[in-house]
C-alpha cells in the first residue's frame, strides 16, 4: 500500500544538491504517511547519472541517512530512465515478500548544472556503448529512427505526434510541480527546430533537476499503525530487450513495455480496458505512442490518432499524463518512475490539482522506460478503500 | 539454492570488454547450473565504475542478452564496493519471494584501463563528496584513519596488519582466479611504500578486472528440473551506515555489517560459533579485521591477534579468505561480493583449489562492504545435501 507521497518541483535547481533535493521529497512522502523515519526497512533508490552531475556514487547510504537502523538496507538502483520504475517494482516486492513492512522507495536526478550538451553526453550512457554511443548515436537520434519507423508503417505523420506534446504542456499549466507550466501549440511544434528528423525541439522533454519518494507499507502495518493508505500497488511487471537497436526485430513495438505490462495486469486481475487514466513514459512523443500500445490501450497502429483526436487529452475516454508528462511535467531520470507513482497516486487520492478530471477513476497504470525501452517497469495502482483494507 | 557458479581470472584484462568478461562468468555458472538460458526470470547484475571505466551506464539489459524472455528483469545495482553482495541479497529475495524460480547474480568491473590515478578517483566517488571528496579524501586514507583508530585504542601494530596481507597472498599462491598468486613476508609489508599512514602498499587490494555470476534457482525448481545444487544460501543480511566517516560514532567498528550478520545468522539459524570459514571484505587489511569482529567470529579488540597467530590461516581455526581475498585475489569492484559467493560455495562443495583446507566444512559466511562499510551484505551459505533437498 502507499501510505504517503512527496516531490519537489521539477525544474532547475542550481544551488541545491542532490541530497538536499531527496530529502524534501522524502520528508514530505514520510510526513503524508504518518510513519515514523526509523521505521523505514529498506530504501530503494533510482538514480541514472550521480557520477557525472555531482561525482558522487554510492548514493543509497547517503539518501537513507536518519532512517531506520543499522539494519536498514539501502540500494541504488540505476537501470537509465527507467531507474525509479524498477526502485518502486523492488520496493513492492520486499513488502509482498514479507521481508519488509515499510520501504521507502525513491529517485532523484540532478542535471541542469550539466548543461545541454553534458547532459546528451551523459545520457548516451543509457545506450550501447560499443554499437551506438561510439557510432555517435545519442537518445534524439535513436527515438528519431523509432519514429521514423512507426510513421512509415502506420501512415502517421509530425503533425500528429505533436498533438502529444500539445496535450502533455496543456495538462501542465495546473500542475504546480511542473517545469513547464505553459501551453502550446501545434504550429509551435511543427515550426520548432529539428532536433533529430522526424522529431522537433517539442517533440523531446526537457532537462531537469527532482526527487520524488513514496512509503510502501504491508497492509498489516497500515492496519495496526492506523495509517490512511492512499493507494494500493496491485501489479508490478517488468522487461528487458536488446540495448542496441540493431538487436530488435520490429522497431515500431516495444517488447519489454509489453510483457511488464502483461505481468503487471495479471497481479492485478485487471486488463487494459479497466484502466481509468495512465501515466506514460514520453521522453519524446513518439514513446508516448509505443507506450499506449504497449499497455494494450490500443492496438498497434491506432495510438497515432489518440492524441490527435483528443481520446487522451483530460476530457478524453483515457486521460494519458494528466501530470504533463517527462514532456512538459519533466524528467529527473532517475526519478521519473517514482514521479509517475507519486501523481498517479494523488490522483486516484483525489488531492492532484487535475484530479477533477478522473473523479471516478479507481485504476491506473504507470510505464516508465530505460534507454529505448531496453527496460521497462509498470504498474497498476489502484484506489483504495481505507475501512476495507482496514477490516 | 546455488545450482552454479562463474568466474573470469581476476587481473587485467585490458583487451577485453566488460560485456566480454560477464559473459564469461554467465556461461560457466549457466553451463555448470545446467540450467537453459532462457529460463532466467531476473538478472542482478552488480557494477561500480561503468560510467567512467566504459562510458557505459544501462548495463542490466547489455548483460542480460540473450536470457530469459522480454518479461525477464534486468537491474543493476550500484552500492559501491558492496555492489555484488546487495546483488546477491536481491537475487536471494527474489527466489524466497517466490516472485522467480531462477534467478541470475552477478558483477564485473574493469577498471585497469583507468590506470592508479583514475582509478582512485573513481573509487572516491563511493565517499561522499561533500564532506570527504572535496576535502581531497581517498579511501586508502579513510581506511587509514580506520586504522589508526583501532591500533590505537587495541594496542595493535602495522606489524599485526601485515599478517593479514602475508596470509591472504599465501592463500592466493594456489588459486588459479588470483591476481596475485606469489607469497610475501611480513618484511616485505613493513618495507613497502606508506600509501596512507599507517597502511603501506601492501595493506590495500589491487586494481583489478573481473565477473562472477551465481545460479540462484528454488528448491522446487531444482528438484524438478534434476539439478545437482552446489551449496545453499540459509542467511542474507544487509545493513548501512552514515556515508561520511564524520557521522560515525566509534570508528573501530562497522554497524552495519554487525546488523548485515545478525540478519543473516538469524535467518540461518545460526551462531558465529558455527561457521567453518568467511570470505570477508578485506580491501585494506584493516578491513579484515574489522570484519572478523563484525560477523562476531572475534571479540572486538581481538581479530588483530588472529591473523597474527595464525587462527585465520588455512591451517588454522577458522581459514579466512581462502580464495587470497580481495588483497591478493583482486578487487573488481561490482563483482566482488558474487565472487565471494562463487568462492565460498566451491569450497563448500569440494571443487576449490584450497578446499583441502576444509574438508569438513558446512558452513561458511560472506562478508562484503561498500565504502567505509556505509554498506555492507552478509551472507551464510550451507553444504547440501542433495538427497535430502530432493526429497
Amino acid at each position: 500500500m502507499i501510505a504517503g507521497v512527496g516531490a519537489t518541483d521539477f525544474g532547475e535547481h542550481p544551488d541545491r544538491t542532490g541530497r538536499d533535493l531527496f530529502a524534501e521529497a522524502r520528508s514530505l512522502a514520510l510526513e503524508r504517511s504518518a510513519v515514523p523515519p526509523d521505521e523505514v526497512a529498506a530504501l530503494y533508490y533510482g538514480n541514472f547519472m550521480g557520477e557525472t552531475a555531482e561525482g558522487q556514487s554510492h548514493q543509497a547510504p547517503l539518501m537513507a541517512e536518519g532512517l531506520g537502523s543499522s539494519g536498514l538496507e539501502a540500494t541504488r538502483i540505476e537501470n537509465a530512465c527507467a531507474s525509479g520504475g524498477y526502485a518502486v517494482a523492488e520496493g513492492v516486492r520486499a513488502i509482498r515478500s514479507g521481508a519488509a513492512d515499510v520501504v521507502l522507495v525513491g529517485g532523484m536526478e540532478r542535471m541542469t548544472t550539466l548543461g545541454t550538451e553534458g547532459t546528451t553526453a551523459s545520457l548516451a550512457r543509457a545506450a550501447d556503448e560499443l554499437y551506438e554511443i561510439s557510432a555517435g548515436m545519442t537518445f534524439p537520434g535513436a527515438y528519431g529512427l523509432l519514429a521514423d519507423a512507426y510513421l512509415d508503417r502506420h501512415d502517421g505523420t509530425r503533425e500528429d505526434l505533436a498533438h502529444v506534446a500539445v496535450k502533455n504542456h496543456a495538462n501542465a499549466t495546473t500542475n504546480p510541480k511542473a517545469q513547464y507550466r505553459r501551453e502550446i501549440t501545434v504550429e509551435d511544434a511543427l515550426e520548432a527546430p529539428t532536433v533529430a528528423s522526424p522529431l522537433g525541439l517539442y517533440d523531446a522533454c526537457p532537462i531537469t533537476d527532482g526527487a520524488g519518494a513514496a512509503v510502501l507499507v504491508s497492509p498489516e502495518y497500515a492496519d495496526t499503525a492506523g495509517l490512511e493508505p492512499k493507494a494500493v500497488v496491485t501489479g508490478s511487471g517488468r522487461g528487458t530487450d536488446a540495448l542496441p537497436l540493431q538487436g530488435r526485430d520490429d522497431l515500431t513495438r516495444t517488447p519489454a513495455a509489453e510483457a511488464a505490462a502483461e505481468t503487471a495486469y495479471e497481479q492485478a486481475g485487471i486488463g487494459p480496458g479497466d484502466v481509468d487514466f495512465a501515466e506514460v513514459h514520453d521522453c519524446f512523443t513518439i514513446a508516448e505512442v509505443l507506450a499506449l500500445e504497449a499497455l494494450g490501450l490500443y492496438e498497434h497502429g491506432e495510438a497515432i490518432d489518440a492524441a490527435r483526436d483528443g481520446e487522451t487529452t483530460r476530457d478524453g475516454s483515457i486521460p494519458v499524463n494528466l501530470s504533463g508528462g517527462l514532456k512538459a511535467k519533466g524528467h529527473p531520470v532517475g526519478a521519473t518512475g517514482v514521479s509517475q507513482l507519486v501523481e498517479a497516486t494523488k490522483l486516484l487520492a483525489g488531492t492532484h490539482p487535475n484530479a477533477d478530471a478522473v473523479p471516478e477513476a479507481s485504476t491506473a497504470v504507470t510505464h516508465n522506460a530505460g534507454g529505448t525501452v531496453a527496460t521497462a517497469a509498470v504498474h497498476v495502482l489502484e484506489a483504495v478503500d481505507v475501512e476495507e483494507v482496514g477490516a
